[in-house]
C-alpha cells in the first residue's frame, strides 16, 4: 500500500512556523469555505464525561489540494493534575486522488496553534486599521503568544497589553513575548485597559462575555479565536450588536459554537454576519473607515487544519523529513 | 507528550485474528451500544466527488475501556483502474483517561474486515439454529471471506455456497476457501441457492435488493453486512417484513444506513427492529424455535472500532510490536 511518512512536532516546526507563505496558505482558504466548495463536514466530537474530556475531529476537502486532513483534538481538562497538558492531538493526512494514508503528523497541536494564530494575522490584515500598531489581548495562554507574533506579520505593532485571569500568567507572558518580539509587552490590570488598543485580540476559554459594548472605541478591530463550544462566549451580545461589521470564519459554525449562537439567540440579524472569504474576495464590503468597529470571529475550521497540514507535508517530502514506514 | 507506538498490518495480523476471545471482546460492545453507554456520534463523511471518493471516520467511547479508537475509512472507487484497492485506511487510538494518542495503527483496513467477520459470528450465535451445517454467501470479496471464517468458530459448518455478480470470483473463492477451512465451498448459479442454506450471509455493495421474501425457508437465519449508506440495500422490504425477528446492531444507524432505511420508509414500525445488544442480555426475545426466519442487519459501529484496536493495542504493548516514536 506504500509507505506513510510519520512526522513529529520538531520536523513539522522546521518545516511550517510564522511566515507569510504559511499565512497566504491560510488566508486562500476563507474564499472557498465561502464558496462552499469541497466538503467540510460540521466537527465530530466523543464526549469522555468520566475524564472531564473529549474527542473532537475536523476535516475538509478542497478541491485543489493534494492532500485532506483529518485532525483529532483531545482536551481533557484533569490533565494538569497529572502533569499532563489540557490540549493535544495529532492529524493524519490523506491522498486526496486515492484515499491512501500518506502521514501521520504527531504535532502535539502545534498545526492547529500555527493556524489559528496565522487566521488571526489574515482577519488583521482584512479588518484592523492599516496603522495599527497597539494590540490588546485577553488571555496570556499559547494562542495569546500566537496571536501577537501573527499579527506582526501584517501591522506595525510596537506594543501589546495583556490581560489575564491569572495576573502572574500575564507577567509571565510579558516578560516572553518582549523579548521573543522586540516590543513593549505590558500587562493590563483591567480588560478596558487592553480594549482601548488599536486591535484587541481575545483568546481565552470564557463562558461568559469579557468584551462589552462600552469597552469598545471607533477604530478598534477585535478579533475573537476563544469561542469554539456551545458553551463559551468572549464578546457580550450588545457590543456584536454594536459593531458596524461582523464578519467570521463560517456562519455556520460560528453560529453554533461562535460568538454568533448567543447573538442570533437575542435577535442579531444572521444576515448580518458577513464570511472573512467573501471580505477577502471583495464580494462583501469589509472596512470602510478609521471609525468603523470591527469584529472577526473565528471558530476554526478543517479547512485550514487541510492547508496547513498539505504545506507542510508537501515541505516535509521535499526535505524527507520524519520517518518513513512502510505499510 | 509520551510515545506512540506505531503498528502495521503484519503487527496486527500477528496480534489479533479470527479466534474466540477476540469474538467475545466484540460480543461485548453490543449490550453498551444498546444502553446508550458511552459517546458514539454519527458517521463523519467527506466527499470527494472529484475523484469518485468518499472518507467516513467512526469513533466510539465505552466506559472500561483503556483506549478511544477514531477509525478513518477511504473509499475511492476508481482506484482498481490505478492498480490500487477500492478501500483503506487507518486507525488511531487515544488514552481514554488523558487523550493522549496511544497508537497508530497502519492496518489497510484489515482491522474492520476483522470485526465485521467477527460482528457475523457473535449475530449467528445468537439467531441462528444451533445445529446449522450450511451457509449461503451472497458475494465473494474479502468479507465473504471473514464472514465464513468466522461464522465457523460459532457453527458446525461443513459446507458453503457461494453466490457472486461476476461468476470467476465466486470461483476463486470456493477454490481458495475449501483448502483453507477444509469444508466444501460450491458456486451457486443462482442466490435462490445460495439461500437454500441454514444461515444466509449477504456481503455486497448492492444498491438494489439480492434477496426477496420468497427466496426464505422457515428456520433460515440471514445476516446482512452489506449495507452501510444511504443507497445501499440487500434485503427486500417484504423480506424484512416477512422475518419472524429483524435485528440489528443500531437501530439508528440501521436506520440510517442500513436495512431499516427502505423498509422504515415503506411502513415497516421501528418497534418490530430489536438491538442485537438487547438480545445478547435477554431483554430482548431472539429466536424461539426451528422454524422462524430471522434477519440481522449489521452496519458497522465506531464501538466495535474501539474494542478490537483495544485488544490489539495491549497485546501488541506486552509483545513490545512495532516501532515506538518520541513526540
Amino acid at each position: 500500500m506504500g509507505a506513510i511518512r510519520v512526522l513529529v512536532e520538531r520536523d513539522l516546526r522546521d518545516a511550517v512556523g510564522m511566515g507569510p507563505e504559511e499565512m497566504e496558505t491560510i488566508e486562500a482558504v476563507y474564499p472557498l469555505i465561502t464558496a462552499g466548495e469541497g466538503s467540510m463536514p460540521p466537527i465530530m466530537r466523543i464526549d469522555v464525561p468520566e475524564s472531564n474530556g473529549e474527542i473532537d475531529i475536523k476535516s475538509a476537502y478542497l478541491p485543489g489540494y493534494p492532500g485532506i486532513a483529518v485532525k483529532v483534538s483531545a482536551g481533557f481538562f484533569d490533565n494538569p493534575g497529572k502533569g499532563l497538558p489540557s490540549l493535544g492531538g495529532l492529524m493524519m493526512v490523506f491522498d486526496a486522488a486515492t484515499g491512501v494514508p500518506r502521514s501521520a503528523l504527531f504535532d502535539n497541536g502545534y498545526l492547529t496553534d500555527l493556524r489559528t494564530g496565522l487566521a488571526g494575522a489574515v482577519a488583521a490584515r482584512h479588518l484592523s486599521r492599516a496603522e495599527s500598531q497597539t494590540v490588546g489581548i485577553l488571555g496570556a495562554g499559547m494562542q495569546a503568544r500566537m496571536q501577537l507574533e501573527a499579527v506582526k506579520l501584517v501591522r506595525p505593532i510596537t506594543k501589546a497589553i495583556v490581560w489575564a485571569r491569572r495576573e502572574e500568567q500575564a507577567d509571565q507572558f510579558a516578560m516572553e513575548m518582549s523579548d521573543m518580539l522586540e516590543i513593549d509587552v505590558y500587562v493590563a490590570r483591567t480588560r478596558e485597559e487592553a480594549a482601548a488598543a488599536d486591535l484587541l485580540i481575545t483568546t481565552t476559554p470564557s463562558t461568559e462575555p469579557l468584551v462589552t459594548a462600552d469597552m469598545m472605541h471607533p477604530g478598534l478591530h477585535i478579533t475573537a479565536v476563544g469561542s469554539d463550544a456551545e458553551t463559551k462566549q468572549e464578546i457580550d451580545v450588545k457590543a456584536v450588536g454594536a459593531a458596524d461589521l461582523f464578519v467570521c470564519d463560517s456562519v455556520a459554525q460560528s453560529s453554533r459554537l461562535g460568538e454568533l449562537r448567543a447573538s442570533l439567540g437575542e435577535g442579531f440579524p444572521r444576515e448580518r454576519a458577513v464570511e472573512l472569504g467573501a471580505v477577502i474576495t471583495g464580494a462583501a464590503t469589509g472596512r470602510i473607515d478609521d471609525d468603523q468597529i470591527t469584529i472577526c470571529d473565528l471558530t476554526g475550521t478543517g479547512a485550514q487544519d487541510t492547508a496547513i497540514a498539505s504545506l507542510a507535508v508537501e515541505r516535509c517530502t521535499v526535505s524527507d523529513a520524519g520517518i518513513l514506514i512502510e505499510t
